[in-house]
């Protein structure tokens, strides 16, 4: 039997110069240069896991810096070992005696957790597959067990086989809903503006998020605008990207109300539990638990690489489950499509099995630089089928665009 | 007119092997090297500022890489320009396009962000005096309107004017009620708290801290023996470093509550507002606005290092204060209390002018190597006499703890 035994982590600082042409750009990040800190797992029989962490330029060296730190708690493991034991390494990488205190569980050293799990996963994916029982043992219910207790969770996922097979034929057939927020970034010109959206229509999208809250007058053109291009029977969202303190995020959604906005994304501080009436992203499980024990979302909004990869995201969609409350994942960013499209398939077949007022967010940038690339078809996230988590890179675009030394930036300086 | 243009930031891991001897363990923090991330900034004149931000061991390595990243933002600046509008340079540090994706404001880049902002008030503290409308000037209000204006905050200021100088002649004699938490950390043996005890008590010390939350048994036998110690009307609190789940504590602390502690300081994840029934160490301004507004606060504990330097702290203080909480700041670590003592003091003499339960954290260790360390007379803390922000080294003790440089690592590898 093979071990497995990690034998070495590498983790690298990849960045896109997409502030170029204001990809990405919103009322917070004006001039994001979408990177990802991009981590490569080996194991003595010659196998590989791969893992990033999305981020948006500068200040990226400071997550490889931290992956750096945690990899001393990975090398020298087998896989075996991890996986028996997933809830105590997840543990022993969030609660380190003494990395914890510049977390803990959040920021840089919950983003640099996410990207070496992801490797792992990445790994595991790759190998045998997983019970509902053996799921529950990835997570760490630690801070959460007033919300959701571990057989609350079992009994979720036990009562989920209902049906299962059915949903899996149907993801493979249709898909999973998809929305896009390729159109609307905030430093698009309309013209740019009109033409995406006419492209996206005639691809057959029918759900599109605007990025609002730099000012107020160009939102409401903008707004319009979109409203206009789609019509009144397709889905809008905005957001606001953290933008607004409480008093002024009533003030200008109440404004943009007349273009009939489904969702007001991150009005204000994403730490603000009591000051949002919304939805959010969270940095943790302890921070969607408290959202949605004080009802102050009504979508959860995910993330594969904030959260402290598929372990944590397990906890999450359990407790969106038990609270009855949708999940539409964040996405976009550098891979973050092709990892959380694994999340919302889990979640549609085996947690949810519902698809009402659901649908995963689709950004469509820098597919082209992973190996198996997301597949949208109709509007649709096709099933990926290579096996894994779906974020190897190639080789040689990360080559290409690592920083600073790639040949990319080398241009650009 | 000097310009005081700052031309250089360098930023030192400096690393004390306190864990040999289990100084600062407790529940979570089992194996505690105290530690700081130690910035000097030095202007075209000569002049220095001293900064600095607290960690516990590994990964301060990574916050020295985040203070690194942001002195980009720094260097190249005058004291002048940073301090005209301080509150707009905190924003700069903070909300950094690319940066903040990292944060916001929570995590490694925060504690960056204190340790750079330290310096810059130590700067800045040496040379001219503030009044109320100027330090208002530096609170980034963003995402706290709805719990404080900037009319009311200077309106609490310039209140408080009145009996000033009273209390400033009072601190001077008596100095600020200080507790301590150096006789019990969690890993100290039973006769080495007892020794500690009574020279704690014959020193004039009436208030105690015990660590607690690794065992139940333990805690008992502990706190029975240390509540024996002090006698029935001295003052007990205790702190479980986040090691609970919500229903964990609940039951943890009912068994504990024969021994009267006046707190239960961080029963569960510090993230967890709703969960919380206690008092409670935040990341930031918009955790403490909360914790405020939902009443699940009963003392606030200001901390010099994780909250956003000066500037965040002012924040706080206001909205205590607004909310009429009284505030117990956490101190000990490497210079914390050397730092927070400025801010108490302020709280006291410019804006609660009450001390009714209140007091400072004292912990009794590694002040040595401060060039203006506290003094601690009957129990109390007196103001701080030397100009600046009280954070200036000594230089032989920062190259003998450089991590892994400095001689005493080297010894121990």
């Amino acid at each position: 039997k093979m071990t497995k035994k990690i034998i070495k982590l590498t983790v690298r600082d990849v960045r896109f110069p997409t502030s170029l042409e204001q990809h990405g750009s919103d009322a917070m990040h004006t001039d994001p240069d979408y990177s990802v800190a991009y981590v490569v797992i080996e194991t003595d029989q010659g196998m590989q896991g791969y893992g990033l962490t999305f981020t948006v330029g500068r200040g990226t060296e400071i997550v490889v810096c931290a992956v750096e730190a945690l990899s001393a708690l990975v090398v020298g493991k087998s896989l075996e070992e991890i996986v028996s034991d997933f809830r105590g390494f997840y543990r022993l990488l969030t609660s380190d005696g003494q990395m914890r205190w510049i977390g803990p569980e959040k920021g840089v050293i919950q983003l640099a957790t996410a990207a070496v799990l992801n490797a792992v996963w990445d790994l595991w994916a790759r190998s045998e597959g997983k019970d509902p029982r053996k799921l529950i043992s990835c997570i760490d219910f630690r801070y959460i067990t007033d919300a959701l207790t571990e057989e609350e969770a079992l009994d979720i996922l036990v009562k989920a086989q209902t049906g299962k097979q059915q949903r899996v034929d149907q993801m493979l057939k249709e898909g999973y809903p998809a929305y896009t927020t390729s159109c609307a970034w905030l430093g698009y010109s309309d013209q740019l503006l009109k033409q995406l959206c006419t492209d996206a229509l005639n691809d057959g999208w029918t759900k599109f998020k605007v990025k609002v809250g730099a000012d107020l007058k160009d939102d409401i053109r903008r707004c319009s605008l979109i409203r206009q291009m789609i019509g009144p029977h397709n889905t809008l969202m905005i957001d606001a990207n953290q933008r607004w303190d409480v008093g002024e995020a009533i003030t200008w959604v109440t404004r943009l109300a007349e273009y009939k906005p489904l969702w007001i994304e991150e009005p204000t501080s994403p730490d603000d539990i009591l000051g949002h009436a919304a939805i959010s992203k969270c940095h943790n499980r302890v921070m969607f638990k408290q959202f949605l024990q004080a009802s102050a979302l009504q979508f959860v909004q995910i993330d594969s690489c904030r959260l402290g990869s598929v372990n944590e995201n397990l906890a999450v969609l359990l407790m969106a489950h038990k609270f009855k409350v949708p999940v539409c994942p964040h996405a976009g960013g550098v891979g973050l499509c092709e990892l959380v499209q694994h999340l919302i398939l889990f979640d549609y077949i085996s947690v949810s099995a519902s698809l009402d007022n659901r649908m995963c967010e689709f950004v469509d940038h820098l597919h082209q630089h992973f190996r198996s690339p997301v597949v949208i078809q109709n509007a649709h996230y096709m099933p990926p089928k290579d096996p894994g988590y779906s974020c190897e890179m190639l080789e040689s675009s990360v080559q290409t665009h690592q920083y600073p030394q790639g040949q990319v930036w080398k241009k650009l300086q």
